[in-house]
């Protein structure tokens, strides 16, 4: 029998996929589970995008031009500018999901063996696109006290070498919900200038900042428009995570002509994604201001309840639909097995994601979760009555009183 | 400013698409094109799969299980039966066309720097899957004389190195329409056994094998159940290559487990193209009945009428859409350049791909195209008029006797 390339035996599984075999035994013995561990929304799709499929024009289901439809490349110019974007249609090219368009980024930009910086917690599939183009991930520590804060720019510094090509960020952020400040970005800025290194923004969130705080991309930033690089998504903005619909922007155009082979490749992104995201440009504001609000009571909701557990600490965040919290537990990915394996309250249950997913050492955020807070409140008020039960009951609770004390 | 990736820079441009700016230009000044370079065809989807859209009846377009949806899987199994194909549902991992199916399997069989074998000419995007796995392809080389039929196996044994992993086949075959006769994977079978290799099989045109011949697939073969890897695609099948739906099918479990990772680091296939094309399933046989005899139609139209052409030679293929013909010229690329931008007959001109796309050295296949003969009789009728008067007047024309009198 034919052995398994060893990328692929030792490739790690997705943290927030990997339980996925404990939650469907679950399922099957009749426990209802909360799924917190993945960003997959319960809002509706808005009716845009579904009328446009609905009333799905062509006879003939073609490949598309391999950088997207041409009508709908042409349309996300205006939906850009609407946040001060300057773009022409020609610096977009639609991807299969978000997914692709770091896969292209990383491809396009960096040889093995090139490092590229990304602040810690981060987005844990970035190892998996990172492992495929044989680039290496230096993490760059940012801390659950600080609310998972820009770390200094002199740690940037710190982790500089020759093989250094570019930077990566997630604004806001998934895993942390953390929203960079313009100053924050600005002073990354310098360091991308210094070191003329790539600028990676993945800001698929960006319609969900929440408590008036500004959305600065770093397309805004001037003097480095030829390093920066915008990685983007339906998936989250209208709730349609299955369309599979991302982007890949830059102005910088022989990025775009090495990236466009990438994408030839692959011969074209999907076409039925692509006519309903195109008319999913037209969703009126009132369904963002909806959402948001529904974003902000849920988010409002969690972390109140999580920072009145006893030995719990969770951060405020001001964007996305996830935070981190630490746990009184010893260990993150045995709590959330338990939790599907051995724990119910009432026959539910909640499915969380370990943080240790989300670190480069697996030492690391051993006592934290991510939680996406993308049920309804009423379930959302289950989960965290399940969780707080849980907590009480876990063999494996430990509470660091010195730690608790400083922070909560 | 940062520069590309080497990778990147040195990937060459799709040998189908290289030639779209020439297209384009020549378009908006006016001229038709007829568009045999590519295989999109302008057969119409079914109303099956169309309708299925239409009544789309989900609210939230969420992420499908990164394997696919269940039951889609689930019915695709009865699919395969048809064809004598016995499948569990977990031995299918629903992909983002056939193009990821392929990646994902060179991802989770071959290291980098292993060596796969694949019979010549060949289906150009192989070449850009190896390059993203690092993995090398050594040519088998077929020939035009021969209707492009599999190698004799000794060919294959004199590249069998330690390095060694996989032999690849596309049957029936893009580029050359050849169907492989049970013989000839029965061949096979003995060397993959021999050398306990991976047997890759595309096998997206089964629908279309012509004249009576049996299609045989790699999964009929008994005693190398664990070595065989199904490459699998609907775009072709339902005409409806912009749905992004394809498949990697194995019995083999280990190979299963590991493409499945891959394919949970993005996540999941599009939910509409899945949604699709389980509804595809039903499409009852008239339409593929209906659907064969235009193709065969077309091909014998087009094969005539390229023998018909002075020092051209096309062998008849027997599955697929496409041929292989010898043509009269200096340089395959030059000529399709020039067809788009120095020829026209009655504002209409041809595309066509170019061979040496399809070859591994930039000599071979020089006076060779590929012709995708996917639309209608009324406008190839007009292609291959604009080829044969463009024929004559190619500034380029060369007659080679000795060939052309040896085979034609």
């Amino acid at each position: 029998m034919p052995v398994t390339s060893i990328n692929g035996r030792e490739m790690p599984p997705s943290p927030i996929r990997k339980l996925v075999p404990f939650a469907e035994k679950a399922k099957k013995e009749g426990t209802k589970i909360y799924h917190l561990n993945i960003g997959q929304p319960d809002i509706e799709t808005p009716d845009t995008m579904l009328n446009a499929i609905h009333n799905f024009p062509l006879k003939v289901v073609e490949y598309s031009h391999s950088a997207g439809l041409e009508s709908y490349r042409k349309k996300l110019t205006g939906y850009y500018k609407r946040f001060g974007i300057e773009l022409d249609y020609t610096e977009i090219i639609i991807t299969t999901g978000g997914s692709e368009a770091i896969e292209i980024a990383m491809m396009s930009c960096m040889d093995p063996g090139d490092e590229i910086l990304i602040p810690e917690p981060f987005y844990a599939n970035y190892n998996g696109f990172s492992a495929k183009a044989n680039v290496k991930v230096i993490p760059i520590r940012s801390t659950i006290e600080s609310g998972f804060a820009l770390p200094p720019i002199s740690e940037f510094e710190k982790f500089i070498t020759p093989k250094t090509k570019a930077i990566m960020i997630c604004n806001p952020s998934n895993p942390t919900g953390y929203l960079y400040s313009k100053e924050e970005l600005e002073s990354l800025k310098e360091i991308v200038k210094k070191h003329d290194l790539w600028l990676f923004s993945d800001e698929v969130y960006r319609e969900f900042c929440y408590d008036g705080k500004e959305y600065t991309s770093v397309m805004h930033l001037t003097g480095i428009e030829n390093n920066v690089v915008l990685l983007d998504s339906i998936s989250k903005r209208y709730s349609a995570c299955g369309a599979r619909i991302g982007a890949l922007i830059s102005h910088n155009k022989e990025l775009m002509a090495t990236a466009l082979k990438f994408a030839q490749a692959r011969l074209s992104p999907p076409t039925f994604g692509q006519v309903a995201a195109e008319a999913a440009i037209d969703t009126p504001d009132s369904y963002f201001a909806k959402v948001k609000a529904e974003y902000v009571s849920r988010r409002d909701f969690v972390v109140k309840a999580l920072n009145e557990m006893e030995g719990v600490f969770c951060p405020k965040p001001s964007g996305a639909f996830y935070c981190i919290a630490r746990l009184p537990i010893d260990n993150a990915d045995k709590f959330c097995q338990w939790l599907l394996e051995d724990f119910s309250l009432e026959k539910e249950t909640v499915m969380l994601a370990p943080a240790t997913g989300f670190y480069s050492r697996p030492d690391m955020g051993t006592d934290e979760v991510r939680i996406a807070y993308v049920l309804n409140l009423d379930d959302l008020k289950r989960a965290m009555n399940c969780l707080s039960e849980a907590l009480l009951v876990y063999p494996g609770r430990v509470v660091k009183k010195v730690a608790a004390a400083a922070t909560n």
